[in-house]
């Protein structure tokens, strides 16, 4: 017997394991065409600053085909790299370090692979950059054997209207009727972590708008450099190689690396016992391994700056929550950055109670990991890992309550546990964050429920005594002979004062 | 701010997203790296008709440094293959439709760029196939950016004592003391499926061996043809394509599908409104759609037969359970084969109770796929959900109580939930052979605590009665002057005609 050995291109090794990738049945792979191209598209506005505007229509067609198209107003893309950015996988412009939705440079080509494979149809796309005299509109396909873009189709239009953005329209065969919550749940939690754009939907059986509630945008982050911390053997040795002649040690870590400075540099190399002057070109294979474990283990170092990551901030995480959970009280910690292996991190969280948020066992969970919310796979997350770790009952609330967890968690690299990006690992770093954040938002919620308890409290104490009032002025009266509506008046001024004290006292 | 765009190669990608593979961090990494080497090994066996000789051993070396090295007795690599079987992503021979631990092309490579990124030391390969006269040893990197190996050095030596197999070596920075625990409990759990295997575990702390405890093989799978409700609108495109001219529409069916002969491909045709006698060559791509959606949702195709398959089969199962459980009571059964989405699948349950299982709140389980065993992610496996759905105490179990539950699924296209093959999802078809198997396993065991209450009552029985023969016989005897012992020989008669009369009677 024997074997026959053969090379995948990766479009074919996706097209295969597509179900790797999210795409692993007629359901989910509407819900994840879905995801991609919204994701596309709020990267390719907020980005750039612009206030994204997103619409997502779905449409259903004869057996079981399903119409998806998404248009953005963000910058577009180029022309000439249309059919590359729709048509080969691996191929992006997001493999830098700066917080993105998109990092696989993968899912939109996914969603447009699933599209040929299940009904052959390539996917159009209608794209104009800033300023652009003309509309492109592309019919692409992929070449899946060799990973290469085939283009169907090009109109060139005129744009008149000075029109900018993307539209992407696909058709795939799956299943619109079961997806169809999935989707409008993601929309929801879209529209919950991303409070200054303005999202609509439409399909055959409903239709959602969410208005922008904020039309300020997070600040945009900045490409940044790989930290000292992060780096591996094989980084090195590239880094190295691209290096000119005569470059010396010091000056290499000061140029190429995050929060290095020449001070930094020196001390380190005095820490790790490499020569700071020596010419970086001359270290070998095995001195490299150990400058980078020296790298990976020197405590020296400045945290990487969080200039690449874009949180959204306390006020718009809490309006968002406010404005599609409607509760009775919601409050947001945005944690100071912190790192795990060289690569930056910031989580935020929020809570939300009563009102509108129904009562549940226990607390409903919204994850979101670089402004994607998560809906599958909750179990193996870690933000479920914290919330299940608290004992609620030691922030006043007993279960079931009208509960619900928000986690946000922005890093040049989440953790995700697969390229689906439905779960994120239970890195320590993180973890303890998480748990930071939300102690510090029950706390908040516990001073909240006790100043409603006290209320209560005072509000049946002061009841009570205005039902004697009557009664006592009366019979104080008959005592006394005072005249019973000064004894009234002077008792419920008694009640005032006392109710105005125990507001000061607790 | 203008973007730049880059393709990366399968290597890059998978350098940069490492942890989507298993790679997560420095213990899951030398785990992960032992396992995808032992997978092999065992494949290059059995596929192969050789009872597997694996060895494994881990030392660990300054700063961290761990070297992994295994060792079979299997069919080896041709040498000109060595060096992209070792040093390419996506390049492989397991790409064909036969159950195989490997699929993916990905989990040797993957282990040799975490040595590489971590140490920067190549693999060392020593091979030999078959007969051949010598012997290969090759260190090998990959050139990540381009996706292709670097031979760095190349030994050829006379293979004098006729050995062949395959002897990977890997250099890697981990945590093996944390990793340790894990590593053994694969090795244990992958003794318990493969019985007939030796495989011998050294390391500076322990060592372990399972010797074989059968030397029968399951029969290898063979290579088969992709079943008619599998197929996509891409793979018909390209079998079209690959057709010659002149091949008709029934003639193409018969050919290429499993299961389909001339007279289920006309009667298909028939039904689905297609000329049987037209040219293949002729479809378009929305006939090419039509044909697929027909194809899936055609409710006359024979099932996908199972050649393609290898379960272990009961007897072997059960033989894999005692040896590593030890328990006091086991069974297994392996399901008829089944099919989800055009892919063939067999489940195979066991249950083991009593013995050296210790008891527990939950039954403890045992998850395998292709004979892998899998030891993360277990809360998102749909085995967990099966065992979870099952009230035990149905089965007269009652909680906490000494129960393992063994679950394998053998498919040429295991429903993973990643690359890093850790827990499978929840296809509805999987689902429900799975509790099938396990309710069939639970009603054994209920049987035989069944068995054991009534032999328990019965013995209690026998005590009570044998307490009072000596007093009765006197008794007796006082009364009717016969002989006490004759009396107490008939008494001790009549109990034990009635034990084996309550023996037959229930």
């Amino acid at each position: 017997m024997r074997e026959r050995y053969e090379q995948l291109s990766p479009s074919e090794f996706f097209y295969r394991n597509r179900e790797v990738a999210g795409f692993s049945n007629p359901t989910r792979a509407v819900y994840q065409a879905v995801r991609e191209l919204v994701e596309n598209a709020l990267d390719a506005t907020e980005m750039y600053g612009l206030l994204p505007d997103v619409k997502i229509e779905v449409g259903e067609e004869a057996d079981g085909r399903v119409r998806i198209c998404v248009e953005d107003n963000g910058v577009g893309v180029s022309a000439l790299e249309v059919p590359n950015v729709f048509g080969r996988v691996f191929y992006g412009s997001k493999y830098v370090l700066r917080q993105a939705r998109g990092v696989f440079g993968l899912g939109v080509k996914m969603a447009v692979l699933y599209a040929q494979l299940t009904t052959g149809q390539p996917v159009r796309i209608r794209t104009a950059t800033r300023k652009s005299p003309f509309i492109y509109e592309f019919d692409v396909l992929i070449d899946v054997e060799r990973n290469l873009p085939v283009i169907r189709n090009l109109r060139v239009l005129r744009n008149v209207d000075g029109w900018h953005g993307t539209r992407v329209e696909l058709l795939l065969r799956g299943n619109w009727q079961q997806a169809r919550r999935r989707v409008e749940e993601y929309i929801r939690r879209t529209a919950m972590i991303t409070p200054y754009a303005t999202i609509t939907f439409r399909c055959p059986q409903s239709s959602l708008t969410f208005e922008r509630s904020s039309s300020k945008l997070p600040p945009a982050p900045a490409v940044g450099k790989p930290h000292p911390k992060g780096v591996d053997v094989e980084m090195l040795r590239r880094m190295v190689e691209r290096c000119r002649r005569g470059a010396t040690l010091a000056k290499f870590l000061s140029t190429h690396f995050d929060g290095v400075g020449p001070i930094t540099a020196q001390k380190f190399c005095e820490w790790a016992g490499f020569d700071p002057n020596m010419e970086v070109k001359e270290l070998r294979v095995e001195d490299l391994e150990e400058l980078a474990a020296k790298m990976q283990a020197y405590g020296g170092w400045r945290r990487p700056r969080p200039i690449t990551l874009s949180p959204l901030g306390e006020e718009l995480l809490i309006r968002g929550v406010k404005s599609v959970l409607k509760p009775e009280f919601a409050t947001a910690v945005t944690r100071p950055p912190s790192s795990y292996a060289g690569h930056p991190f910031i989580v935020e969280v929020a809570i939300a109670y009563g009102g509108e948020v129904p009562p549940a066992e226990e607390p409903i969970l919204y994850r979101f990991a670089n402004r994607i919310p998560l809906l599958y796979d909750e179990g193996v997350d870690v933000a479920k890992k914290v919330v299940r770790k608290i004992d609620w009952s030691v922030y006043k609330v007993k279960m079931p309550a009208p509960l619900a967890v928000v986690t946000h968690i922005c890093s040049t690299k989440v953790p995700f546990k697969g390229v689906g990006k439905e779960a994120v690992a239970d890195v320590p770093e993180v973890e303890r964050e998480l748990e930071m954040g939300l102690r510090e938002c029950a706390r908040r919620l516990r001073r909240h429920l006790s100043r409603l308890e006290r209320m209560m409290e005072v509000k049946r104490w002061e009841v009570t005594m205005r039902k004697y009032v009557d009664e006592v002025a009366r019979a104080i009266g008959y005592v006394t002979g005072d005249g019973e509506d000064l004894l009234r008046r002077r008792l419920l001024e008694l009640i005032k004062s006392r109710l105005a004290r125990r507001g000061v006292a607790r």
